[in-house]
């Protein structure tokens, strides 16, 4: 297949499935997701983001059917079924199909989506553009939801900026951005905003922070200004896709580039962690030899 | 038809209707709504819910296809399908379908639903009960959008309590309830927020206002606080299915009941207006006599 839907057992290219018109997901955005990438036809890191949309799905009350390991095999095999080896691999579950009705329905199960499609991962090797977006998004961004109204509106703002990212700050603290984490390398220090309510707890920070650790570079867990941002050695985001790309500009202000060395080495091992996880041990190999390698 | 759904032109029971896959309200929630309530097969008071329907689309960048005129029109006519005179009238655009990619899409028009149901007004002549729940909502309260997750955990945690409704607060500041807006009457004023990105212009709420401005009722528009609402003479929730209703208890403690009969007046001016739009004068005619009457 070119591309993947999965709804509840059925499968198909994603323009052909169709879906109950009393999903929750059209009245209320009543679900959470989570997604990775899939490289040589395996979804990366996939128990990490399997655990998390447990935790969101628990979060807001949604009993996911399947057991982790059910879908932990459903996702490996679905991904085995479309063409391009290096995938996004995409699922979330809604309350259900019921009448619309705010609580909860009862006697519903959750209706489980899966989607997957060709997708590149971010190239390392260039730098990318952001925007600063004054976060007025809910309370609860620890919990992936479908609720990403004004997500998509920073997004569209940073794209018609010309931008490849718009990243939010509630007064001067810098929360994350529009689809990935952000975080800075100053005097050597790895530093990224603590867990709470105001940021996605994301995989990719996650292993930044333990590829950091075993690097040796200090990792400081400590939200950060825009100004502490702009007068960064590197400034870094990171998503599912893209494991800790660097910045250029901010604003249309430059940012970074006094760190490009130690940007690259926590890059390097990003990519090879990537690469030994989906079993291409050639490209872990050329990466540790110094060698540009595209996943 | 006992219920209508209405995707795009394909119009079938709500149990029936398919809609794709790759919608935007799956990924995003990326949509907005409008609803009223239909009385002897007429929506009330359309033009308003119109209008904020488009200031909705307005305000998240979608290009509604249709005009004014031609929503009135469409929504009119299958209000008339529907079997059962007393319905709720629901319907909301989203961006569009497409794969899933934060920023807009391009070229792609919105996808309009109509969802249509019995739908009973809620009875003016009981007192229902409610609980508080900090607000930790978006700061775009003011869009109806589809990205309602916070106000089905509210809603939810309220049943939980066997109560009707939340009541948001910030703080000490009341905003609006999970799925209504509220009001007090003081010492002989009608007091309701005033229209901010923290509350939903309720078009229930504009007619409140403007009956009491019919009856010699002083309104203020000034926020009040979590206290002032306990303290209250009458505590009023309205939405478009119901027209102020009064309230006996919050988070189990008595409140209101202090002013019935300036409650009954203003309750009885709602009931008239909803009678005399949806072309049921004997009923209007009745209920300016004192008698009870039931939509």
């Amino acid at each position: 297949m070119e591309t993947l839907a999965y709804f509840n057992g059925v499968i198909g290219e994603l323009d052909e499935v169709m879906v109950p018109f009393n999903d929750r997901s059209h009245w209320f955005g009543d679900g959470v997701y989570d997604a990775t990438c899939g490289g040589n036809h395996i979804p990366f890191a996939l128990e990490d983001h399997i655990d998390r949309f447990y935790n969101s799905a628990r979060l807001v009350d949604i009993q996911i059917e399947q057991s982790k390991d059910e879908l932990n095999k459903l996702l490996r095999d679905l991904t085995k079924k479309v063409r391009s080896p290096q995938t996004q691999v995409y699922w979330h579950a809604t309350r259900g199909t019921a009448n619309r009705n705010h609580v909860y329905p009862v006697g519903v199960k959750p209706n489980l989506f899966v989607m997957i499609r060709p997708f590149p991962l971010v190239d390392l090797d260039h730098r990318e553009t952001a925007i600063t977006v004054e976060d007025t998004r809910f309370l609860m961004c620890n919990v992936k939801t479908l609720n990403l109204l004004p997500n998509v509106l920073a997004a569209e703002k940073a794209k018609q900026a010309g931008a490849d990212e718009a990243i939010f700050h509630r007064g001067p603290r810098v929360t994350e951005c529009a689809h990935s984490n952000v975080h800075i390398l100053k005097d050597g220090v790895f530093r990224t905003a603590p867990l709470d309510n105001l940021i996605l707890p994301g995989i990719a920070r996650k292993h930044l922070c333990k590829l950091c650790d075993g690097l040796g570079i200090p990792v400081l867990e400590e939200a950060f200004t825009v100004d502490e941002m702009m007068d960064a050695d590197e400034v870094m985001v990171s998503s599912a896709s893209t494991f800790g790309v660097g910045l250029k500009s901010i604003d249309g202000k430059p940012v970074g580039g006094k760190a490009p060395a130690l940007l690259k080495r926590i890059q390097d091992a990003a990519m090879i962690e990537f690469f030994e996880y989906t079993q291409q041990p050639e490209k872990a190999a050329a990466v540790k030899r110094g060698e540009s390698v595209t996943a």
